[in-house]
């Protein structure tokens, strides 16, 4: 077994309303940023048992399905390193 | 000017409690799922124009400072991609 940690991003999908990225944009331009567009996403960083890093990266997209992600409105990628 | 698209990563400071991260670790485990560790960061995807890579790291950095990140409890980093 070799620990590791695996990355998942969970993002809405294009087309979806993101009202708190809207108005954090919103709010930097309010300070002088120029910015053309702004999305938000949540990262989780899971630190995990595994034998291999395809182990890993399978139990870590279990996790963003059953859990993580909702698929009726997120995207998500995972992403596994040695730790 | 060239698009660019600056990521910036917001994560609590370590020794700093994160009671939404223990609560998913703790909904995952009761899913069955075997983890050590579970760590939630904000991701924010900027796309902006700027002159070269590190004028877009500069801005995308000084929206961290004085936005996207409180100092007192928040570690970032900014990671910029040309569009």
């Amino acid at each position: 077994m070799t620990g590791y940690t695996a990355t998942v991003t969970v993002r809405l999908k294009r087309g979806v309303l993101d009202p708190e990225a809207e108005t954090t944009k919103r709010a930097l331009e309010r300070l002088g940023f120029d910015l053309e567009d702004l999305r938000s996403a949540d990262r989780f960083e899971v630190d995990l048992q595994a034998d291999d890093v395809e182990e890993a990266a399978d139990r870590a997209e279990e996790m963003a399905e059953r859990l993580l992600a909702n698929p009726t409105i997120h995207d998500y990628d995972v992403a596994v390193a040695e730790r």
